[in-house]
């Protein structure tokens, strides 16, 4: 197959859009921007073995264990992340671009992987309208781009003493289930625990709908991708304010609560990463607004902490004494797979 | 260095721009699009050994001879071919965003790297606004956009019967280039004549005043990158219609003409690749027009052929024979390398 015939066959779409002038089949693609909106765009890349477990030699999608992570897995992901990046500026996606890098021709991969990136596009209504197709080790790169009402973005940097401070979701999942895939089989946890677990790390939930309602609510706001305290400390440094954060509150999912110590719970809520959850802050007057709009969209959305001045982090009722067990993971240093 | 260093240090700048509202440090990065205008998007990727020659144990900046391609050039090509997709499109790029995926620290690379990336991007004074780096084989992907006024985009699709075909500057220079590093020492040209066409290949030009140019001027247009007869059968498949080439008249540098064969120059100008000059069709009413464009703007136009309606190529004065010689190439399939 060509690229041409590949780009036909898996990831082409046909699309009715007002935004799309121009979708693939031309040197570029060309959008419509209406007016009175900013153009958000974020862009991410999944490496094999990096970001995702992957063997040249186990490409099958049949993979006989969730450590092998499928074509499938690897394409939502892929999107996910970057609509969570999304999510967290309170955009509302429209379409995303994709590089692919191969490297071999294996059909029933692209067949799962493409249905996999469809799979979260189609649920949002974000279309794939470009992008570039290469022979290369596995890597994949995706640029979502989305809409805000100009001036309504929600950035790290609005954060003011005296604001709460909020995650949504759970914290820790993802880290949890990649640690018992890595385990060896006599510490594992029994499957079907696991299997309720394992969408947290392979199929996170972009929290888009929340990201556009906390739009005028929340004044700062990110995804977690790499570990609560990591994050938090981001926003943190871009608001230039401190935080004082209550570790007995952190969302840790029932199942896990009770597996684990309470310094694991501890350690896997601050610094498990891969959570895609969102954490912003809001003035306490937007509270009860907050806890509608929760009930709205059946989002779970947990209270952990204060907005300070101090331009310091405090953590109340840490069990965690050792302060170098607390250090995020950085994609760059550290295969977090 | 974390991943917020290596940024900060290599890739970040101070921006002043109308258009970037947020840039690098976000989650996202956000832009504004003044009305009247649509936002053009091109996505192109490249892998070390696929698109440049690259070996780990010579990342050296110093490399002992131009095949080992230098970090600058590296930086500077990725930029290029994604202003050229631009470029092709009548669009003015106005920021980029960089993925990059890099096996290993090495901060004189990361330097050059920067430096290259930097040169294309001020010279046509381009802001980096976000991106993504991680730790993986070095791969560079850039998704360029800009700005044209709305309806006023270069398509495939315009061309009509009875349009002269153009192309911009030289062709095969780049292939020439490639098979001159590629050879045995014997066979090789002397060293000036390779140094004056060394930068057809490693930092091409990026047409983008031509193609703003030919905005209103060009019925299709398009960029040359997997040589001319690859590339022209997608005018004449988007345009639905034919074309007549005259093979001795496409544009070879001076330098070449004099070594290789006529057989060889036809090879080099149709199935090259990597040129990076616009191949466009104008209404031929428009030729005066078009002929003082290229004065003004000091680029050699070259008339080559004509749109018919038969939606056959025919190549005319072509003293290759053998039609199975002149596939272009396929990043997916071949190296280009």
């Amino acid at each position: 197959m060509t690229e041409q015939e590949i780009i036909a066959r898996y990831f082409f779409r046909e699309l009715s859009s007002n935004y799309i002038a121009q979708s693939i089949g031309d040197d570029a693609a060309i959008v419509n921007i209406p007016p009175g909106q900013q153009l958000v765009m974020s862009m991410d890349t999944l490496n094999a073995n990096v970001h995702f477990p992957y063997s040249s030699t186990s490409l099958s999608i049949e993979g006989k264990s969730a450590w092998h992570t499928s074509a499938f897995d690897i394409g939502y992901k892929a999107v996910a992340v970057n609509l969570s990046d999304l999510a967290a500026m309170g955009a509302q996606p429209i379409w995303v671009t994709l590089s692919l890098s191969l490297p071999e021709l294996d059909t029933a991969w692209l067949e799962q992987f493409s249905q996999g990136l469809y799979s979260l596009l189609d649920k949002h209504q974000v279309s794939l309208i470009g992008g570039d197709l290469n022979h290369g080790p596995l890597s994949i790169t995706i640029q979502a781009e989305g809409l805000v009402p100009s001036g309504k973005a929600l950035l790290r940097s609005g954060a003011q003493a005296g604001d709460l401070v909020y995650v949504s979701g759970e914290l820790g999942t993802a880290a949890y289930v990649l640690q018992q895939l890595k385990a060896s089989d006599a510490d594992k946890i029994d499957e079907s625990h696991l299997c309720k677990l394992l969408p947290a790390l392979t199929q996170p939930q972009p929290q888009i709908s929340l990201g556009l309602a906390l739009q005028g609510i929340a004044s700062s706001c990110l995804d977690l991708s790499d570990g609560l305290l990591h994050d938090i400390q981001r926003i943190m440094k871009a608001s230039q304010v401190g935080m004082t954060l209550d570790v007995q509150t952190l969302p840790v999912a029932q199942i896990i609560r009770k597996m684990v110590s309470l310094k694991e719970m501890a350690r896997l809520a601050l610094v498990g990463g891969d959570d895609y959850q969102l954490c912003f802050t809001i003035p306490a007057t937007k509270k009860a607004e907050l806890i509608t709009i929760g009930k709205k969209l059946q989002v779970s959305l947990t209270e952990i902490g204060l907005v300070t001045e101090s331009q310091q982090l405090e953590l109340r009722h840490n069990p965690l004494e050792n302060k170098t067990s607390l250090n995020g993971f950085e994609h760059f240093h550290k295969n977090n797979c």
